[in-house]
């Protein structure tokens, strides 16, 4: 049992993300019988956790980096070697940075990995021919330019969409209280899909060669490996595949 | 936060049902926002938690009840105010009494519902119509009788597959370690999902009125809410409404 390495999972940002993630962890695993299974704790406690886009869009003062560390510190007692946030927002610097300086302080064994930088990695290994890459966000992201930086401290360029079609289609498919994914995810509405839809076509217009789901949302309603031959990158699998990665290597299904 | 009541998930048993619960507890949550959901840890370790079957068999003399307890006692730290486990063999008497025990024994405050005791209640509430109940299950739940028990107890009739079917179909349609759910569940193989239809049908023609899903994986290779007419019964969605009504009855949809 002290060898057990727990995958922590800090759910919640929104919730069927969180699910989404251990769902991938589960079918990124190479196992015959629910023994092969690797231990995964969840904890999904939305309530707790404040609203990402609106700390970082100036709305709320309440950084919830705080909640964030509380949840993560929970995951180190329980054992959890390592641990990811299925929410691209949470990851702006101004949020998680703050994370990871609490859990450094805390004495924190747990690994928290960064969504964002391991879907840069991901996508330098296996989509090398991509340098063009397409970013769907939050308009919290957008704004800080989270990806955008990411990518180009990785030598990649972003490809944006138009300030109008940001606020207007991504953002509101993500949270327009009727028809948005944070309202009804399971199963998405068709308006949200078909406006993702748009927004790619946009961003193909524009120059991208692929597609980043930069909102762990977005994945729920785009579930597929392509859309008319652009490669969707969706950071929830690829956090999934490195928590495997960090935890019990050789259980890591190949690609 | 001292009046937040954490719903908590024995996941594990396996995997992908744990998972299935915590989606249910969603489905089944009126929210409109992240924030709106319910708390929810889910600790799925199932490398620890012996094989139910096997010990309600007489295969091995482990009883899964003890790493349970272990997990439930975390839950209970955790702050959970309720439980639930989805499996249905673990609900024999002799590993579900000896958990209950060891809670009451360790003074925790947290409760653990009885899944199979809400699904009678269901039944009873929203099918009053129904009182030949088919049930299709593990071997060890056949067995030992889990189902038929507690049906008749409630003054229900079990209509059960003969010994062959059970044996060579239904069992097989779990545990076989290329087509069954507990190696294949997402997505089911098409021969699961054929070989439970085929056993509905041998149920129905023994005179079975609505169709329990006495396993939590039957529930992924069935999702549908009826087979030709007949009711079936998702003992997981059933707990995934105890367990909201059990901490925040103004929260649970209505059916």
């Amino acid at each position: 049992m002290s060898a057990e390495k727990i995958i922590g999972v800090i759910g919640g940002m929104g919730p069927y993300a969180g699910l989404n993630l251990v769902e991938k962890i589960f079918d990124h695993t190479l196992a015959a019988s629910d023994a092969d299974h690797l231990p995964v704790a969840l904890l999904s406690y939305p309530d707790r956790i404040p609203d990402r886009t609106a700390y970082l869009l100036g709305e709320t003062e309440t950084n919830p980096a705080e909640a964030i560390s509380e949840i993560a510190l929970t995951l180190d007692r329980l054992g959890a070697a390592a641990a990811g946030m299925p929410c691209n927002t949470a990851h702006a610097p101004r949020i998680f940075n703050v994370v990871a300086a609490r859990l450094r302080d805390a004495g924190a064994r747990l690994r928290l990995l960064n969504m964002i930088e391991e879907t840069i990695r991901f996508l330098k290994e296996e989509h090398p021919e991509c340098t063009r890459i397409g970013v769907l966000s939050t308009l919290g992201s957008y704004r800080i330019g989270l990806h955008r930086r990411a990518l180009e401290a990785a030598g990649l360029e972003a490809v944006l969409p138009d300030e109008n079609v940001q606020e207007h289609i991504v953002h509101r498919t993500i949270y327009d209280p009727s028809y948005g994914l944070k309202a009804q995810s399971n199963p998405p509405s068709k308006i949200a899909r078909q406006s993702l839809l748009n927004a790619i076509e946009h961003l193909r217009e524009k120059g991208a060669e692929a597609i980043l789901l930069g909102c762990t949302e977005l994945a729920l309603a785009i579930p597929e490996a392509e859309v008319e031959a652009l490669p969707i990158i969706d950071p929830t699998a690829v956090l999934a595949r490195a928590l495997i990665r960090e935890t019990y290597p050789d259980r890591l299904k190949l690609l």
